[in-house]
């Protein structure tokens, strides 16, 4: 298979991973989410060429995960927003940066904490279940194929 | 920045994307929850080249996110098991999954169901504060620098 046939799949892993399963891709959504908008910053931050910066920024608006806005007029200054698409992928960047902090910080912790403003906690995320609200882990799921979407 | 750079930088997400941030290791990580365990079948449902599939299973063998094991000798036969650090990825292939089920489903619905066995509820992963319960999206999240983690 091609990476780009991933999209055309009847698997939601690989048409989620048509879009965003690239590095860069992923670096450049987590600075999103950290409030990074504009090109230069993205190209500061992340140390990549100009080239991968604006193609994977071209795709992300593209898929309808960022929008170009404006902010000023001459010259032209634009800056690159989620939009609710995109807003949805917190989970997938919080699930990235979780397993990094449990996995790769030194003793001294991970290197950005996450406070919930609801509760005023510093937290790490937890995956629940819709039904019950209960904790999931890969082995409480069982998987099956969902006959009404079953290629004919 | 270089790929290889990568797992250097003081951040979780780069960290955890130099081991996983390419889209046919996730490709495989989703079918190791899925159940398959043998090159073969890795090499089948991908449809992608002998030597990928070997390339991208023996980074995550040496990352610790897979274990090789030997289940029949004469002729040596191995398959790949998740190991703990392994299943502790699941909160991100689901949330990868999840995003494709709601943005790239058909009418019929997604490809696979999930049910939580705890409730026998078919679900969707949704993400929760570890302190208090709630949930969180991106915009309940405030992110600071851990200073104990800052490099000197």
């Amino acid at each position: 298979m091609r990476w780009g046939e991933l999209a055309s799949e009847p698997c939601s892993a690989a048409r989620s991973l048509a879009v965003i399963g690239d590095r860069w891709t992923l670096m450049l959504l987590r600075d999103c989410f950290l409030g990074v908008r504009r090109f230069e910053d993205f190209e500061r931050r992340l140390g990549i060429s100009r080239g991968i910066v604006a193609d994977r920024l071209k795709r992300l608006v593209a898929a309808g995960v960022l929008r170009r806005e404006e902010y000023q007029q001459r010259p032209a200054r634009r800056e690159y927003r989620l939009t609710e698409k995109g807003l949805a992928l917190h989970p997938v960047i919080m699930a990235i940066v979780h397993w990094g902090d449990v996995y790769y910080a030194g003793e001294e912790g991970p290197p950005l904490l996450h406070r919930h403003k609801a509760c005023g906690c510093d937290f790490a995320p937890r995956l629940t279940c819709s039904a019950c609200g209960g904790a999931v882990t890969a082995r409480d799921v069982e998987v099956r194929a969902n006959a009404a979407a079953a290629a004919p």
